[in-house]
């Protein structure tokens, strides 16, 4: 074998050195490259069909809700990104600028885009007149540019790909239901792919969008108790409408002002899945977007009809479109199956001599490691139906994972002691900024990470400064 | 209604100025919006939502040739572009760079990607080393900036979409049956999903790809005459691989160099579509890939029934998953045909109180106006009939068209009479780059399209040197 497969070298167990882990398991995975310049990252077959699992999953719900796929420039000239003060002071400082054009100096520099509230306002500008031209619902997959100084593979990089919706609507109320109904797809989003459970709810004024008026947030937990914020909804009122002129005549004949939402996810997402779900075998991958879902392992394949068989069970999963791999290659079953836990293959799927003469296979869920013994027959039956319960088992596993590591903190010690311990700590807050920034400086980077809603004190008081505690706070280590 | 949909601006005579009927199509339809930025446009839902039906097909046909999808950085740094000499030749003219990164000047500049051949061979020498890593067969989807200054909506921009395939093989025919395979693909494109004619061959080696050994091509024919290359092939041979240092230990167990190709088509193909198919009342899209396939238009609508029965027919059409678009918008119905008309929706359904009482429909091909009654219980089986056949009368019509417009040229005044009339003239050559120059002079810029595999000349010379004709060349003035 090339490069690629270097089966013996063990990956550095995850409870050792949980960084090193995940990028041993990036690497082994061949799920990513380190590209020649520094941040940025080449995303092979197996992460980037996992990004495709979840464009077509999004896709369909976007659709769903009204909107429609649009494709803007990938530059934002910086006359025109300067426009909303809030929005550029968050972004400003991490750009990459591009200043020459055909050999030539560019008189208005262009800012590779690091998201695209601009280009979609100057947009909206040009065809929004009238509340007939409302609402616009618009969502672009593309690649965005942030210099970041410390990158990770999927996690934070120089380059990400990304999807996001930007959209204006006539009232502020179907705006803010838009923000809302939005998290609702990502939260199914977990659910229904990537078992992955969320903590959901709004950001602190602190916490939000360079730009927004209020921000939603999934957040997800990884294995190592660091929160990772892995999708946000923007509610931005009129701030960009009235930066860029966007207004229309409404129904009552007098100019108004569109109110304005924007939400997107990233291929951190994929950093997710790892970090929830990978062991110290390597990738454990959810079923409906694992590249592929089923291995077929053939036991002494030079064994008479063993092969054949493997090649029908292929194509009869294949037909009911199972992503299959049948590993006819000629290294040893013991080396396949390694090969295919490193990769989080969901399940495995064994035919030997002695199962083809009693017309069985043996399954084994990567998850668990549980094994069952199905007839031949059944199997058209029994692997969807084993997906299922292994996509179920997974999100099982980690919801119960999020629900131990959800802890109240009743003053600061505790508090300390939760996110060292790593997990969410609860803490009952009065609202002032002053004590959020106290609560980051006290733990060493705690931040808060959101305020679920409906959710009301546990205790009376803020334990910072002791005044009227209002909302509770989820704080964390965070990614 | 908003500012889109100015119905009463009558677009620009096709025949009378095609430059600004193209133009008109383009923005009246929908499909895009120029951006702030010159040279830059933005692609609204009418044009995106046919490059995803483009997608569609072609990840199934890539996947089918063995493709898989991959995405690499969208910058390049300088000193990696300039290792290819005549690569950097071609493309460093007309790109963007960014210069700074962060607020701080970057030691190396960064190319914005005009192609990706540079970086994937960065790659593959990283991922490759073996025979057994072979054959890489990836595919990316995204955007490319080239720094053009004349532009033109799809057809030329500073940025526009595509795919490109970025291939190594073992050997060299492997190499080779890649690039004509994948030639295959985009001409099956053509005959499957955009109901457009290519001529398709090989280029001269002066109108090849900077870098490639042999291109490819499929060419398309507009209206005006001129042709458009709608999407290319090359065989690399070797160049990259020894620039970047790309060698694997081969089954001889000594150090070998793999072959290489890449191939692409763009968003023109967009271009293509309105260009082949348009006409005076607008665009005309082929069924496969238009964004709504059958526009359903009530004739008195506020008539008892007439809504709810429109309504039933597009369920039972959207259930069978044809694009269908219901306009009960309070315009006349003379209006909206004008509307649907200009958006090029291939079939249009009409339905009024006649219609429901004898419990029939009236159809309306865009194409070329014929009208059909059916009844309304057998639309499940006469509409998709009647996409089938749209698609093929789309297709014949190009072919008829292209076909009506190659002609032999077997002086230089024939081959100036073919060119200043439009269409492709077929010159005899010796094979000489200066006889091939002396016609684009001489022509005031026809340039030598292709070369049809196969054919021999018609005449024993040359018509500009008189040496003998070893060659057939397909001239013409294009985009």
């Amino acid at each position: 074998m090339g490069k690629q497969a270097n089966k013996n070298d063990a990956i550095t167990s995850r409870d050792e050195n949980f960084a090193q882990w995940y990028t041993d398991v990036c690497k082994k995975a061949e799920m990513m490259d380190y590209s020649s310049v520094k941040g940025f990252i080449d995303y092979l077959p197996y992460s980037y069909a996992i990004w495709e699992e979840i464009q077509a999953y999004l896709n369909k719900r976007f659709k769903e809700n009204g909107s429609s796929n649009v494709y803007l420039p990938m530059i934002i000239p910086s006359s025109l990104f300067n426009k909303e003060k809030d929005h550029i002071e968050g972004f400003a400082p991490e750009t990459l600028v591009a200043t020459i054009g055909g050999g030539e100096k560019l008189a208005d520099p262009l800012i590779i885009r690091p998201t695209s509230e601009v280009l979609f306002s100057d947009m909206y500008k040009r065809l929004v007149s009238s509340y007939r031209d409302l609402p616009k619902i618009y969502n672009q997959w593309c690649s965005v540019v942030r210099w970041e100084k410390t990158t990770r593979p999927f996690l934070r990089g120089a380059e990400f790909l990304w999807q996001e919706g930007h959209c204006l609507f006539e009232t502020e109320e179907e705006a803010w239901n838009n923000a809302k109904n939005m998290l609702k797809v990502y939260d199914d989003l977990g659910k229904d792919l990537l078992a992955i459970p969320f903590v959901k709810g709004i950001k602190t004024d602190h916490e939000k969008f360079a730009g927004a008026v209020a921000t939603y947030t999934i957040e997800a937990l990884m294995h190592d108790g660091k929160a990772l914020q892995s999708g946000t909804t923007h509610y931005l009122g009129q701030g960009f409408a009235n930066a860029f002129g966007i207004h229309f005549l409404g129904r009552n004949n007098k100019l108004e002002t569109p109110h304005q939402t924007s939400w997107g996810v990233s291929t951190r997402l994929i950093g997710a899945i790892i970090m929830v779900h990978g062991d110290d075998n390597g990738l454990v991958l959810p079923p409906r977007v694992a590249p592929i879902q089923v291995v077929i392992v053939p036991i002494r394949q030079d064994a008479e009809g063993i092969l054949d068989k493997c090649r029908d069970i292929q194509t009869t999963l294949e037909k009911m479109g199972i992503r299959t791999k049948l590993d006819d290659s000629d290294h040893t079953p013991g080396w396949k199956f390694a090969e295919w836990e490193m990769k989080g293959v969901p399940l495995r799927l064994e035919l030997g001599p002695r199962d083809l003469a009693s017309g069985t296979i043996c399954l084994t869920k990567r998850v668990n490691g549980e094994k069952k013994v199905a007839s031949i027959e059944e199997i058209e039956k029994v692997i969807p139906s084993l997906l299922d319960e292994i996509h179920n088992d997974m999100y099982q596993k980690a919801l119960a994972f999020l629900n131990a590591h959800i802890k109240e903190a009743h003053d600061i010690e505790e508090l300390k002691a939760i996110l060292n311990e790593g997990g969410y700590a609860k803490v009952n807050w009065c609202g002032d900024e002053e004590c959020e920034l106290k609560i980051k400086e006290l733990t060493s980077g705690g931040t808060a990470r959101c305020i679920l809603e409906g959710e009301d004190p546990f205790a009376p008081t803020c334990p910072v400064c002791g005044k009227k505690a209002r909302k509770v706070v989820y704080f964390a280590k965070a990614y």
